[in-house]
Order: structure tokens, then sequence, then C-alpha cells
């Protein structure tokens, strides 16, 4: 089953909205109806909307019919610039789409239909790679992992967060497929139950063993001792190793280090942000109050409670245990370890 | 708005599954629906079950209409270990049980009516003393309190979990009767949402400035320096300070540590158990696994998903820095602390 397929000049997009109870696809023929699934998270996780934004650029480009190279260019740009503007947190969208724009400028093409050519080659690219990415994260990550490890992972950092495999449950599949039995222990991530309702569902497929439990069990779990280690992805890395990732990984992270266990974060280069000193940089969105105070359309919630809704937090790194990338591991210090990534 | 009441020879309790939505009241005719409302949280708060449980004794002593002091005492025991049977983790339940057969088994009378008064009588004293705790724990924690305090609190240790008041709510209520004017973050609280459905309602009947939170956002909240302390309740306290509570508790204490921020816990001498050298001996409820897989009836991940369900959790007297009972605010070392409110 696939996040997201392009047929055609149509991106055809998993709705993550209805899983695990409907397997539903949505047709998307022009870049708004991208932006809307992106902000309402029928895509979601930093890889996955990177990619789909660099396809919903090219269904912009498309849509517009430009008659020559500036055309083009200013097309893109100002479509880029509505994907862009869809959710702050994951570096991946800007990421994705700066990558097109620069592929548009570095070309000498005139031709609008060869420049729209190079857009969806590089569109192609950017999902081909991610896979490719979330592979040699797996097995780099996997020879962190202890024959029988028994895993807290949070949120959904699987295929569907991905062009596919994914990050931190790329590393639990490789894990699997090495023949070394893990379990898991899936949070359910509230407000939005991606951990329910996302990663029990791709694991249950793999035939892995998963537990569901709630957010707030994690401590008691690791204080009974029934956790080895904790792996989840990340939206932005900055240049000192600061993680932002989905509200409550902070949480795991200190209750990791006052469990003795180690904590990885397991993310491809697209990810990691070297213009952001450290974590305070990075913006945190916050999101609807509703997304709380409901669940399933629900209340769960007296009438006109106020809530609190940050999708992120922030991990600072020196909880960190070690970062598992598409080039290989690193440890601290990270200012150097991550820079390093880039040298070859 | 009370949580439970006794009207000739009935314990009306209010029945909290179904608030905010419903305010709804049971009838309790028979100690079997006691029994029912206690396992299915119709009534939940480890001195709100202790007061239910006196009641619900008593309705089955009246039933039963026992000819003798032998016949009384032989159905009073039996009824009291249905009741006792019912939940595991709050030692409340087993303390009034015990205090009403203890004063039965004290009485020389032989009249079944006049033992019948004395049962009566008791659960009443039961009853008004939780209040009266309550409002004793309120002063003596009011005082811990800082003027403008941001103070995050986990489920319901309110009004709805006592005789009224509230143990934890206590002290917050009494610190903004005294104009201290504070604010709370309310920890939703999965499974059953007690924080988000119960402690934001109390709150907003009082006024007292409220924000939902999902658990996970905790580490953050504090991380951004947005809370000041925080303050629980409690399901039973060993001899050494170790503290049973609702699951997610014990998380906060770690984060609260991390943070430098004080973490106290508010509960009534019914609470502890000094027969318990440590929480290791602590039996600790786990519940059925739909109420991690469900939410308001509605599934929240894929059908069959093995979830984990413990209902409490226990915090190292370590990560305690108060507790406040109704005899005054006891510090570590707990063994002596504690052991000193019996004293007087």
């Amino acid at each position: 089953m696939d996040t997201m397929r392009w047929e055609n000049g149509t991106l055809v997009l998993l709705d993550q909205t209805k899983l695990p109870g409907m397997v539903e696809y949505i047709h998307c023929r022009d870049h708004e109806t991208v932006a809307e699934a992106i902000r309402s998270l029928r895509v979601r996780g930093a890889p996955a909307i990177g990619a789909a934004a660099a396809y919903g650029l090219v269904l912009g480009v498309l849509a517009a019919g430009a008659k020559n190279r500036e055309e083009l260019l200013a097309r893109a740009r100002e479509v880029a610039n509505v994907l862009a503007s869809t959710r702050p947190t994951a570096v991946n969208l800007a990421w994705a789409l700066n990558r097109l724009l620069a592929r548009l400028e570095a070309s000498p093409a005139s031709d609008p239909q060869e420049l729209t050519e190079l857009l969806i080659n590089e569109a192609h690219a950017i999902y081909r790679e991610d896979r490719e990415a979330n592979k040699r994260i797996g097995q780099f990550g996997q020879e962190l992992v202890p024959y029988g490890a028994r895993i807290l992972t949070h949120c959904n950092a699987g295929a569907l967060a991905t062009a596919g495999y994914g990050t931190a449950l790329g590393v639990i599949r490789a894990a699997h497929e090495a023949g070394k039995r893990v379990s898991v222990y899936a949070g359910e991530t509230r407000p939005l139950l991606q951990g329910a309702r996302l990663t029990t569902w791709e694991l249950i497929q793999d035939n892995i063993p998963v537990t569901l439990v709630t957010d707030n069990m994690a401590a008691y779990l690791m204080g009974r001792g029934m956790v080895d280690l904790v792996v989840v992805g990340a939206d932005r890395i900055a240049a000192n190793g600061d993680v932002a990732n989905k509200i409550g990984t902070y949480g795991l992270a200190v209750l990791a280090k006052e469990h003795g266990l180690p904590f990885y974060v397991a993310a491809p280069l697209s990810t990691i942000d070297l213009s952001l000193a450290s974590g305070k940089d990075i913006p945190i969105e916050e999101r609807k109050s509703e997304e709380v105070t409901h669940l399933a359309g629900v209340p769960v919630a007296p009438p006109g409670v106020k809530a609190w809704n940050p999708a992120f937090d922030v991990t600072p790194a020196r909880l960190v245990t070690a970062i598992i990338t598409d080039r290989g591991v690193v440890r601290p210090p990270y200012r150097e370890s991550l820079a390093g990534l880039y040298g070859s």
C-alpha cells in the first residue's frame, strides 16, 4: 500500500485521517488540493510532506501552462510559497520545494515543456531517494538494536510518514528482518492518535508484535523494566542536534535518561537544518484546540474549555543518544558530527 | 452538585461516566448496584469510593433484615468482601469497610436495628470527615502555593473524587479562595479522560482559569517555563512515602524533578497504608484493553490490536517534594514523618 503515487499527471494520496477504519485515496490534480491535504494531515510525516509538496509544485506548474521560462519560474515560486506555508515545523517541506526551484534555476533551458519535465523528474528523485534513504537508515539503525529488544516508539515514523519503509519504523523493520525478534510498544500519540491509528496498523501488517499504550504509560513501562530502547523520527534537527518532533517526544527523552535507556532519533539528511543553530529557532506549529477537546468528532471536555495544542516539541541534543541518518549513525558532539555528514 | 448523598435509605450517586455531557444520578438501593458503580467508575477517586462503599455496606445490611447480632455481622462481612473486591488499588475502600466492621464488632449491642443505626452513623461520619479533611488539606496546602502560581494537575482529585472540595483540587481551590490568582493546566488523563471531563468541569464552575492539555504536553509545558508546581491526589501511600496514583503520575514526577519543580501529593490519612513497607507492595489494577483501543465507544486503533492498560502507577518517595495531609504537610524522610501523623 503506497502512501502516495504519481499517475498520469495526478498525485494519488492515501488519506491518513481515515485510517485505520478506511483505506481511501484522494486524487490531487492541483496544488491547492495538495496544500489542503498537508494542512489537514491527510498526508503527514516530515519526509512524506516533502515528497507530496514536490508533486504539488509540479501540479501547480502543469496547470498554469506557462508560455516561457520567466512565466514558469514566477509560477513555480508562487506555488512553492503556497505549499511552504501549509505547515511550519518539518523542514523537509521547504527543503523539497527549494530543491525543485534550484533545479529550475540551474537549468539553462528556455522551453517550458523541458523545464516541466525537469521538475517532474526531480520530484520523482525526491520520492525515490527518500525510500532508499529509509532503507539505509534501517540498516545503520538495526545494528544498534539488541536481539529481543523491546522498543518504544511515538507517533508514526513509518512507511506512511515517508515515501516508504519509514525512519524509526524502518529501524524496527530492519531489525525484524534481521531476525532479531523485536517487539514494539506504540504510544498512542494524542491528540491525533498517529501511534494508535497508523503505527499499530503498519506493524500488524508486517507481523511485528506491537502493544498499544497511552502516552502517559511510558514512564511506568520503563520503570517496570519493560523497555530496552526508544526510537522516534524527527521533523527538523538543528545544527547542534536539538530535535523537533511530535509533541510528547521531549518527555520520552527525559524518561529514557531517568531510566538509563538509549534514546535514538532516525531521520534522513533532508530533515537536518544546519541553518538553525539550535532548537530554539525551530518554529513550533500550534494547531486548533478542537483537536484536544474533541476526539473523532466527539467532545471529550466541557463546551468552551480552553486547550493548548502545540503539535511538536523540541528535545535538547544532550538527551539524544545517537541520530541515525541515511549516511550513518552520528553521536555527540552533534555540531561536528552532523556537519561531518555533508563532508563527503 | 453532590458526588453522592444519602436519601431515605438510598445512596444517590452522580454518574461520573456521563460527565460533562450529562448530569445524571443513579439510585442505589442495594450493595450490588454500588459495587457495579465502583467497578465501572460511575463513582471514582479514592476517598469517594471509600464513602460510597461505606454506604454500600449499609445498603447490604439493610436489605438482609438480620434477626440477630450474629446474622448481621456475618452479612456485613459478606457484603464488605463483595465491595472490597471491586477495585484493588485505592486503600480507602478497604479502610472504610474495615472501619464500619470494627465499629460493629466493638459495639456490645445485640439489637439489629441499633447496630444498623451505628453503621449508618459511621458511614455518615466517614462522608462528613472526608469533607472536613479536604478543607484542612486545602488550608495546609495553599500555604505552599505562591501568588500567581501556574499549577499542573493530573486526573481528577476534586470534589468528584471525594465527599467534597477535593484533595489536589482542594489545595487549588483554597489558594484561589485566598486570592492567589492561580491558574491550572489539566492533563486530560487518558484513557478515561478524567482530567478533560471532570477537572476542567469543576474548575470552570469555580471560575478558576484552566487550560486543557494532552498528557504528553506536560514536558514541553515545563520546558517552556509555563508551570510552577505539580499537585496530584493519591490512591494509596505506602509507609515509605511511595505513592500509587492514576497512570501518568510517575512520569509527571520525573519531569518535575528534571525541571526543578515541586511535586506535591495531597491526600487524607485514609489514603495512607502504613501496613505496606513500600510501593512495590501496592496492587496495581489492570483494566480491559478496550479503554485504550476505544474512546467514547469509537475505535481509535485497528481491530484486534493488543493494548496494555494499568490504571495506576507508583511514584517513588524520592520524587515527592511533600505530602499534604489533613493533619499537616509532611516531608522526607517519609517513614518517620508519615508515622508521626498518627502520634497525636
